[in-house]
């Protein structure tokens, strides 16, 4: 579902914007595209250091979009840049061997946010 | 409102995200750091080419919030790198000056989004 491009815009840095909705209004928390890990079964790991709202969100209603994007990665019909906007469910762990291997890369973080991907869609 | 560190993260290239919610779920679109035109009054002015649901939700709810930030703009304490998340309130506008000067810009426009920012909080 993670396309080689999709691997080529992780490979350019830029910020990735993630959304969260519960019973309030969306909330905002922002990454950048090097902090996103993807395991082999294409899920993708992300270091959360504080995030607190959206945990708060992610309880009452665990679907989460994301978009990212490169103006380094060529997209559809040459045009220079490229953008994803990602859909799927969320979930917080604080344990396990991929807590562990996340913890190691990014001493910062409290928990990792663990996006299972339903939608990846190259925008441009 | 938006300090110069804003302007200096719109001189580098990156991904915007612009989040929208009406009835339904947020809805995102994308854009970049570098088609973003500030007015003399801070507005934030957006060539709009399709986003008909961000112009639906629009209509339902003018509530606006956008996230943008570069890598290469120092943040505070010295981090390498920044964010803005920017709250306003939105319309689209598809006549007059600042409709012609953003058409002479961005020839690809059919509308102009315009937001009236009511919060731009650097968030690194």
């Amino acid at each position: 579902m993670l396309s080689d491009k999709f691997h080529e815009v992780l490979e350019n840095e830029g910020i990735v914007t993630i959304v969260t909705w519960g019973n309030e209004e969306p909330h905002i928390v922002n990454e950048w595209n090097s902090y996103l890990v993807v395991t082999e079964d294409e899920r993708i790991l992300i270091p959360a250091g504080i995030m607190h709202t959206t945990e708060k969100n992610i309880k009452v209603n665990n679907k989460i979009k994301m978009a990212l994007g490169s103006k380094n990665v060529k997209g559809y019909d040459n045009y220079q840049g490229t953008g994803f906007v990602i859909e799927g469910t969320a979930r917080f762990i604080s344990s396990g061997a991929e807590f562990n291997m996340m913890k190691k890369k990014f001493e910062f973080l409290s928990r990792v946010l663990e996006i299972t991907v339903t939608s990846a869609k190259q925008m441009l």
